[in-house]
């Protein structure tokens, strides 16, 4: 089943827009798990378990496995095999290369890793991102503005065709007939979300920045929605991950995962009553 | 000792600018390799014993060991053991992402993997690429201008204060204030390669694109070299990797490596004679 149609029967069967980011910090895991063979999985799989009623997609960063080395890598290897197939994972890994070496990004996230969608950072040009839309069960979500106070060094250019992430947004929808893509754009950023959605109407949208990053989940809604209310993927990461610091992280990361899902649905049943 | 004093040392004792990258395809490797217990790492530490008096540098591309999932990872720990300490490590990845996680990316290549340089994709700005530079001894390769076509669809669009590329070459001269880095450059655009030169006289550049890509080794040296004729890791991979497809490969390899380590070497000469 292809990326969006995974993702789009999650959130209706579950009412959710939220994807949870699974960005693994060893220095925060609760204490009673050091001493498990792998703290990193064991920590991720009780939140998996404790949340995929809720969510419509899971992300895990590539970088914080990465960091762990080989262990790592077996790590995230075993969280993804805990993941029910019913729910989507985004391999958020943000990766790119020239057209024959990011080949080898999308062979990584797609076969060697079994992920259903990828980011993707575009600045390499069409070539880069070609190998990417091969994939027609998968959903490459280019970088179009993040949500750091570095966004402005680049992103925010002003080009002869006006800010570079607009630039972004509308070859992602030219790019988007030759294979699934969608847009990462900030939560941050309210009033860019919406000149995004009037560029690219009818690409999903990866939302990051919600919770520990505090963008507004109302403004993610009204701003960022397609016309039928969706094409959204509102992720949070380390306000569900850390929830609490103790043994009853799972139960913790569950109300974080419940509360949000709760915030986001009031948002949609507003900006759907006439 | 850090990435450019031991890059400085091995460019000298070796008159060498030549970098060979390390981009493993399994449907290349030679016949008589498949079946041993890790064709790629067999593969790879032959070219490196047979070029490692020759270079001045190594790069392997992370995708292509990604690609192969945990085994990957494996090989690309087992060729990196093999590369004499004398001899600095790019990890190309291309990687990035906003500030809290960037730092798992250098993490990853300096701490997990011990290279002692990255290429890192600036898009995200400052804070994506500062975890980079609190290593003293590594070096952030920023990408600039790179040789591919897909090359015009961002890198080049023109801002404000020119050509996109540029400004990434304006930020990284302000940003060498605070901890190495470097440029990425394709070979192809010698005019670019001469105004990026221009903008950051003192930063050292990677510049892939000879041998299969066809930039030319003379104009790399004429329009790349920094003051003292130096500044400059010239990489070139497949047309070392794959000279033969037989038991001779390694031999193949050195013998590439040596044209282009001549050819660089006459170019200089020819630049620095009155």
């Amino acid at each position: 089943m292809s990326f969006i149609e995974k993702c789009r029967r999650a959130a209706n069967a579950r009412n959710s827009l939220v994807c949870v980011g699974l960005d693994p910090d060893p220095e925060r895991l609760p204490a009673h798990l050091n001493g498990t063979v792998d703290p990193i999985s064991a920590f991720l799989k009780e939140v998996v378990s404790a949340t995929c009623d809720l969510v419509c997609a899971y992300k895990p960063n590539f970088g914080f496995f990465g960091a762990l080395g080989a262990a790592g890598w077996r790590s995230l290897e075993d969280v993804l095999s805990a993941i029910p197939d019913t729910t989507p994972v985004v391999l958020d890994f943000k990766a790119n290369d020239i057209g024959n070496s990011a080949r080898r990004y999308a062979q990584m996230a797609y076969d060697a890793l079994g992920a259903d969608a990828v980011t993707v950072n575009p600045l390499m040009g069409w070539d880069a991102v070609a190998p990417f839309l091969e994939y027609p069960d998968g959903c490459a979500f280019l970088l179009c503005l993040t949500s750091n106070p570095g966004s402005t060094d680049f992103q925010r250019l002003t080009t002869r065709d006006g800010p570079f992430y607009q630039q972004v947004a509308r070859k992602a929808v030219e790019w988007s007939d030759s294979g699934p893509c969608g847009l990462v754009v900030g939560a941050a950023h309210a009033r860019e979300l919406a000149t995004v959605r009037r560029i690219a109407p009818e690409l999903p949208f990866l939302v990051p920045g919600v919770g520990a990053q505090m963008g507004d989940p109302g403004d993610v809604i009204r701003y960022g929605s397609d016309r039928n209310g969706g094409g959204l993927l509102v992720n949070t990461s380390r306000s569900v991950l850390y929830a609490s610091p103790g043994r009853d992280f799972a139960n913790a990361a569950r109300r974080e995962a419940e509360s949000l899902r709760a915030e986001l649905e009031r948002e949609r049943a507003a900006a759907s009553s006439p």
